[in-house]
């Protein structure tokens, strides 16, 4: 049985590497907290007696010994957190992973497969594009040596960065394919808490584009320049954010459109910007859908870029097709917590999720547990203690019918 | 007489300092460069036996003894720059000021009155608002105090970068009153370069609004916080900022609005913006106008936060009513570049200068000359040899009227 106190202390733990003096973590991929918290998670998986072993892109994983050899169930999610995260985001399924094993070994239980707990690279893609980076090399979506490349937010070199933190295992990525994948996860959004509910049994997860535009006009006085004669890439970039988001309200939901990122060049208040940088986040859970709305910011960027004399580029920083989970494995999540007394409801993803990136390589799900007031990447998320437990006791419930299985 | 090959090599020296490496430079006020600039000045000084003088605001001038005592005839400017200006916005006024007297001694003239010639600190406002700071508090339209304790866009506060820099000086502000004030300037728009004119008469500088709006939503996630459910800051800020390029296209000429700073928080590609910032410059030559822009911008401000659900603050970080020019000394402008061969065009200004807050206090006057293409703040701002000896020319004959008269 899952002891409550154990996980919630774990959690707690956690969140003190990285905290924010208001609440809430800032441990964004391969910075010194990320490090610190890779640390701490290492130590728990030692002293649980775990086989730790760290991949060519970082991903971290322990495994707990079955009776018999092959292909492990995998419990997993991610350490690492947006700049403004909360503490349940990612951690969550990490330390209940490691709860389960904790549970298994009160009981003194040997499982027929080995299990494994895994804590993924750049999740959030905050600070390096795209996220799932880690679950996406190590399922074979994204190239490694692409990724080693990608520049930060910061100009930091992502390979760089794990070989500063001490990251860059010597297992090779792709080594390693689960028997069944879970993952178990604060919703984010408000679904669960608006209809009372403390499980999401998640039927998969809505498909996601990011794209990065930068815009070129000319820096000019912001006195003496006719409205005429300029070429503002502030007032452009302005005027496709606003399209982002009349895009979303055109085409309602589920589609959401979230300009994120706006930076100006030179950024001072008399001079009109020579260069603006905007990133749109479109997702949808309807593939054509969702190539509507791009191909219509698309355009509205191109337009707008060329009536203020503007030249465009434009970056595409990730793009996820929509995934659906295994219906088979969904149906066990249902079972398990109607088991437990706890009537769950089949609901998408509208966040990206490392599980994703096993939904084509194995049979996979997750669990949602409530978010209060549908708050996340925000440090007020929050997920009530017996939300916690309820669904760490689902996660253990799935994942011990798998072990036998 | 003017020596060009002098006048443009103390430009193009001080165009070395604080160099960028596409050209222009950048002199933020009070930084280093600021720094090595003024030191550069304050050895030119010297070198022309003139008598140098630091205010607490850390405003330089060099005095020229004339026959008589009493008030000194001044022209000045300012050598600080935007992070992306050109080589003669500012630094023109000061080193033709200077090669006036070189003429002078040339000349072994001795004029009636003293000839001071000034750099004001931070005229620009980029790093710290408002601009025109070092002339406002000379002559008491700005208070000492308020503008010591003002925090830069790098959360510098000016009063300590003045001591850093060795630039506070002992000398009392409000100590002077010169008897008259010119300063030469480069146009920084398109009109005499438009209507093929050397010199431009300035009859006066339109009204500036500064202000600046912080909005307050919540950070939220991206994929999962529906539409309707967001307190989205960057997109109010977007819409505050359409808003302002809409005042000025209704309004139409002279009106113009900028928005040169917008930041978001926390600005990353996958967070609703909890905070956005941003700046928006209104100008007019007519106040009455620029008061209804000022309004019709807060209106809009205050709609579209609430929209949002957004708490908005605003703060005024510069407001110069329109000021007019001595019509006795415009004409005198006029008539010694009519004298010269050069056909004058009366104009007002559409940037802020340091003449402006001389011109409640004495005669004041300016004198353009052409910016190519009308560009400026700009690392390709440019002003053609002949235009620049040109108005050097115009100023020494102004100022040695003022000197004798
Ligand atoms: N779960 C989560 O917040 N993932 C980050 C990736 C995204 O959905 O933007
Ligand atoms: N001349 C000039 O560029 N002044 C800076 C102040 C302003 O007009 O914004």
């Amino acid at each position: 049985a899952i002891d409550g106190a154990r996980l919630l202390g774990r959690i707690r733990r956690l969140g003190t590497v990285g905290a924010l003096p208001g609440g809430g973590v800032c441990r964004l991929a391969l910075g010194d907290a990320d490090r610190a918290g890779r640390d701490l998670l290492v130590r728990w998986m030692e002293e649980l007696g775990l086989a730790v072993s760290v991949d060519a892109i970082g991903n971290i994983w322990g495994i707990r010994a079955g009776r018999e050899d092959g292909p492990p169930v995998m419990l997993g999610s991610h350490i690492d957190s947006v700049a403004t995260g909360g503490l349940y985001d990612g951690a969550l399924g990490v330390l209940a992973g490691l709860e389960v094993c904790a549970a298994l070994d009160d009981a003194g239980r040997v499982t027929r497969r080995p299990l494994a707990v895994a804590a993924f690279t750049n999740e959030e893609g905050a600070r390096f594009a795209p996220d799932m980076m880690g679950s996406g090399v190590h399922q074979g979506a994204l190239d490694l040596e692409e990724m080693l490349a990608v520049v930060g937010i910061d100009g930091a070199v992502l390979g760089a960065e794990l070989d500063r933190i001490g990251y860059r295992g010597a297992v090779p990525v792709r080594s390693l394919t689960p028997a069944a994948f879970l993952e178990l996860h604060v919703e984010q959004g408000p679904v669960l808490e608006r209809e009372g509910l403390r499980i999401g049994a998640v039927t998969g997860v809505q498909g996601i584009s990011w794209t990065e535009f930068t815009l070129h006009g000319q820096s000019n006085h912001a006195g003496t320049t006719p409205m005429a004669m300029r070429r503002d890439a502030g007032c452009a970039a302005a005027r496709i954010a606003l399209e982002a988001r009349a895009i979303a309200d055109d085409l309602g939901p589920p589609q959401v459109a979230t300009v994120g990122v706006t930076e100006l060049s030179p950024g001072l208040v008399n001079v009109v910007p020579e260069r603006a940088k905007l990133t749109v986040d479109l997702r949808n859970t309807d593939d054509a859908v969702l190539k509507a709305a791009e191909a219509r910011l698309m355009a509205a960027a191109e337009a707008h870029a060329a009536a203020e004399g503007c030249r465009l580029e434009s970056r595409r920083l990730a793009r996820f097709a929509p995934v659906e989970f295994d219906a088979a494995l969904v149906a066990r999540v249902e079972a398990a917590a109607a088991a437990r007394g706890l009537p769950a409801r089949r609901m998408p993803s509208g966040a990206g999720h490392d599980a994703q990136m096993f939904a084509p390589n194995c049979p996979t799900a997750m669990i949602f547990v409530p978010s209060a007031g549908g708050i996340s990447h925000n440090i007020a998320e929050h997920t009530g203690a017996d939300d916690l437990v309820a669904g760490a006791g689902v996660l253990l419930d799935v994942a011990l019918e798998l072990l036998e299985a």
